[in-house]
């Protein structure tokens, strides 16, 4: 394709996100070359040209926002795609904040002499190419071009089609900035189809594309998941517990417990199962169904915890794998920690666990033994976040085992590579 | 399934894999709670069951042996399913050497306070369940044993059908090491049907099984990655190249090129392509050329090498992505550093390249710019390799961008966790 315009797309969607995903490949190879100033001079750049377009920005949106109403989309989605002053000052301001992180590429760990004689390394690398798959939120297209280009990557940015006119404004000033800084311009392709093909295409081209982060919903992410020829960074769900011991500080347990779940409902890292340790039930169970009260939040529990909690309505199978995003939360006594563990592996997300106690080897243990992202220790689960962890920055939360794990800031979207530094070294 | 025994098949293999995965789940919850000490104590004990068993292992091999003559399979694959006397001592040692490796898991990096006073840093951990696909060798049932428990990990072994009774001896000597050291016995099990369903099943079990390592030809690799409905760590083919630049010290760049070719020729990090820079072809060229042919290696050259070395036969693009495992090598000569680059990002297959060069400009050139899993300068491509690395062991060299990238060791079979300590801190 030519080096002097991005595609267009025509009626073979296939050909066209073909066309992308070879300039992206020959984009992230020319990022390699690109040192850290002129990166933060094209987030810079990127973040004057949307200051500049403001009014603009703020029309394409109305457009889409009457577009939306006209098709019945919900206040909910309304509201997620509306682009206000306000987020487009966040949207300024997190392109300043990215360029201000430090750059993880080119960092090198662990050089040290073999006795062959080599040095050896590993060296923080992109990842190549990134395509992100998100829904209505207009400003996740500012978001992920700013950590992929921070981070080295080119990437393919293929947004909602109700977002389509705003997506389309903030591709704009995001070409004029890389245009400015002298970057290729392929470096941040905006899928420009509304096409729904186009996604089935962006997650089948290994040769293009490096790994795929879909944002959205549980069920577009598991879609993604299943028929992706790339590997995928996901975030499915967050069931969250915190676990009271009976060894712990009940003061703690009680602002912990409250916060987790009471902090915002509609977080993947709220709390949604509190398991309370038998010998500590009785007393705590009825300050902490006062504290929810205040703030209207519907308990469901077990038989032992009706026992002490008359009120309270019976927990059902389904609620212990349930991730309510809501005002509600799910409470099970438990004895110990072993039982604890066990009902957290049995029904849990792996996301997020927290134990409130102040026993040193229960500590030790629950760290150790929770198979989860994150694990906690008198903290509420409400901290598992890129910014609170100090990642600067945060694409998304990963539920994978595999390469990131948690919240995913730019040294996710990197990846090591072993160098080798000789003098004329062979191998006996 | 029972507790005290392992699962045996039956007609129904579906069920039978099940049955194996849910051991396995539920030894890595085990696993988790083992320390460094008893790991080691089962791989000693391992050790001196294999010692023990020598003879009984000899008889299964020779049987084994016996139905691949009778089968008629080829001396080569013969060779690699035979176990020597020397063979046992290897997996004798490697065991020893396993346990004398340090412990990945449990390790915490990076652990600092946050402004919210929390204090977050990352912790190692086992991936969990680590299903092995491998063919003829059966030294590869106790390496891959031996670096899953170490790591941690459990895992499920299945080896090819041709070693079936030599890999049942092996397995009965690492059930008896793991009972000795009171490990769970589902810590490793060895898939014991030889139906080819088993592979179907275990790479579909997401829910038992977290990670798969292939081992073998690269078609096996492909139709599990393909097929996979689990994370993949896997080794694709390996076209590696030396750049000789003009700025090279040309005894270095003689040494290196022989010895990338002519070290080993069926290793994945043996050099397939030489690029020359022109100004250095018609000098260096000859005294390559005497050099291979006294190793009798078959030289494949690009026009401007058929006008230095006249005798060599013409490549053909299918030569410049060959990966040959044989005394051939093709010669390109191009025109400085970015063409070398462009050739090996076009050509390559991102494992692993080394350039020869006295340019200290030109050598962070290579390693910034050059997207494979090792990146050399004025070193042969054959150190790519765990133990010349330092790794102390190797499952394998992933071409993978994703977590473990290049010689995986115990820690690419480990991931990381967040760990947050706190003192009752909630979130504002």
């Amino acid at each position: 394709m030519s080096r002097h315009a991005l595609a267009t797309p025509g009626d073979d969607i296939g050909a066209y996100m073909e066309q992308l995903g070879d300039a992206a490949r020959q984009a992230s190879a020319a990022m390699r070359r690109i040192d850290t100033g002129r990166k933060n001079a094209a987030l810079l750049a990127m973040a004057r040209q949307i200051e500049a377009e403001r009014p603009a920005l703020i029309d394409a949106n109305a457009r889409d926002l009457e577009r939306g109403r006209a098709s019945g989309l919900d206040d909910a989605l309304l509201d997620r795609l509306a682009l206000t002053q306000g987020r487009i000052d966040a949207m300024v301001e997190g392109l300043k904040q990215v360029a201000a992180l430090p750059d993880p590429v080119g960092e090198i760990d662990g050089l040290h002499s073999r006795p062959s004689g080599i040095q050896v390394g590993q060296m923080r690398v992109p990842l190549g190419v990134i395509g992100i798959i998100y829904e209505s939120r207009p400003n996740v297209t500012v978001e992920a071009a700013s950590l992929c280009l921070k981070s080295g990557n080119a990437c393919i940015l293929r947004g909602g089609s109700e977002a389509r006119e705003s997506n389309a404004a903030i591709a704009a000033c995001i070409a004029r900035g890389l245009a400015e800084a002298g970057l290729p311009e392929a470096a941040v392709q905006v899928v420009a189809t509304t096409d729904r093909e186009a996604v089935g295409y962006l997650i089948s081209m290994p040769e293009y594309v490096d790994v795929i982060i879909p944002r959205g919903g549980k069920s577009l992410i598991e879609r993604i998941s299943r028929e992706a020829k790339v590997p995928v960074i996901k975030h499915l769900d967050g069931v969250c517990h915190v676990y009271v011991d009976a060894s712990a500080d009940l003061g703690k347990a009680l602002a912990i417990a409250v916060n987790a779940k009471t902090h915002r409902y509609g977080t993947c890292n709220t709390m949604e199962t509190l398991l309370i340790d038998a010998p500590v039930a009785a007393g705590l169970l009825p300050k902490l169904a006062a504290a929810y009260a205040e703030h209207d939040v519907e308990l469901r529990g077990c038989e032992r915890t009706r026992e002490v909690l008359p009120g309270v309505t019976a927990a059902s199978e389904d609620d212990w794998y349930a991730e309510y995003l809501a005002p509600v939360l799910a409470v099970r006594i438990v004895n110990g920690v072993d039982e604890a563990i066990a009902h957290i592996e049995r029904y849990g997300s792996h996301h997020t666990d927290a134990i409130v106690t102040e026993s040193y080897t229960l500590s030790r243990r629950f760290l150790a033994e929770v198979d989860s992202s994150s694990v906690m220790v008198n903290a509420s689960t409400r901290f598992a976040d890129g910014f609170e962890y100090g990642l600067g920055a945060e694409i998304g939360i990963s539920t994978n085992k595999l390469h990131a794990r948690g919240p995913v800031g730019l040294e996710g979207l990197t990846t090591r590579k072993y160098v080798v530094l000789g003098d004329g070294h062979v191998r006996d």
